[in-house]
């Protein structure tokens, strides 16, 4: 193996599983689901310590409830899934991971349970905030900003500007790890993670104090 | 509270942890690290798994004693630090923050043990990197790209293409959740996470096949 170069077992190739390509398609739905969760309630778990949100926080303990929920359900498909050896042996190795993903979002709502404490008691991690090299911030969404009514990807938001929105608060609503299509609207709370760079790029379209780069995003593919 | 605001408790700032700056200096840091790390190490823990990869594995298994290091040392440093009952109340909260990160690095583990696993006994979950929002990919930095030599953030790579470098190959060394200062090199294997745009995008520049837009990061920077 050359220096510089990353070691991919080629014969992993020839192990492809079609076999359980066809029963465990659920499997599959909702694995991906639940990684996707481990990663954004991390993220959100961090933002609910950084800004001392309750409300942030119990959108994490439903989080872990639904990441329970999650492997309930892969549990069963998975046994329903397994009709040979070969196959329940691989199943076994997603619940594995399964198991592993929920234990994340387990030791996610341990973190929040700190802010059921009275406030004096409680540890302070703005400097968290502070010095971490990613970092989670709010943006407000004013309705001067020419990314309202536009869907998240039209906008380009993480190619343009580098920033993740983590979750959108509308209203009372949340919107966790929102897909491409949400289209943004004013108001919003978008809270996001990135450099300090990217934030102060971002929350000059949210306030309206810069305009969107239109062609962008539109350039880019035009080209392709 | 109106619609679309999130409710960030005022009266936290009343309770700014002048009296353990001092003492906690490197309970801070130990934590900040300790949080960097959780993140990051659950990145490359899906990222062993996606690429079947023993190699990324073995980080893994390497950072996860790092994080049993820092735990034991951000143990022993809070107990140094706190003299009153109130600090020690206070440290404890950041404890139980530091015990929950390290949960999250055993679980990050745990995943990738399934690496030490026969071949034919191991879960496939490229299928995981196929449907992910957000995915984790690999990039050779070609000699031909004018990425080389440059730093993460003179290229200001995150802002540019909304891709996060959370760990670089560099011969048979690892840099994992590189600063900013870092300076590339051709040969260098970038473990990305990002869009698939994104990495469209950042692709095309490791290649060479597109010039790096010179003036975009530097542009705005002017401006402010």
């Amino acid at each position: 193996m050359r220096p510089g170069t990353l070691e991919v077992r080629d014969e992993v190739k020839e192990h492809t599983p079609e076999k359980i390509e066809g029963v465990a398609k659920t499997v599959r739905e909702l694995l991906t689901k639940m990684k996707d969760t481990s990663e954004v309630i991390v993220d959100l778990a961090y933002a609910a310590l950084m800004f001392d949100s309750k409300e942030i926080a119990e959108e994490v303990k439903k989080l872990e409830a639904e990441m329970d929920t999650l492997r309930y359900e892969i549990r069963i498909r998975a046994m329903l899934a397994a009709r040979t050896k070969n196959e329940a042996v691989q199943l076994s190795g997603l619940l594995q991971i399964a198991s592993a993903a929920a234990s994340i979002s387990h030791a996610a709502a341990d973190m929040v349970k700190l802010l059921d404490l009275d406030i004096e008691k409680r540890p302070f991690l703005s400097f968290v905030l502070r010095d971490a090299e990613e970092k989670i911030r709010l943006i407000n969404l004013s309705e001067r900003s020419d990314m309202v009514n536009r869907t998240i990807d039209e906008l380009g938001i993480e190619c343009n500007t580098g920033m993740r929105i983590i979750a959108i608060k509308r209203g009372k609503r949340w919107i966790y790890d929102p897909e491409d299509h949400v289209r943004l609207k004013a108001g919003d709370v978008l809270i996001v993670r990135g450099t300090e760079d990217g934030y102060e790029i971002l929350n000059k379209y949210a306030t309206g104090e810069r305009k969107w780069p239109e062609d962008s995003n539109e350039e880019y593919r035009e080209e392709e």
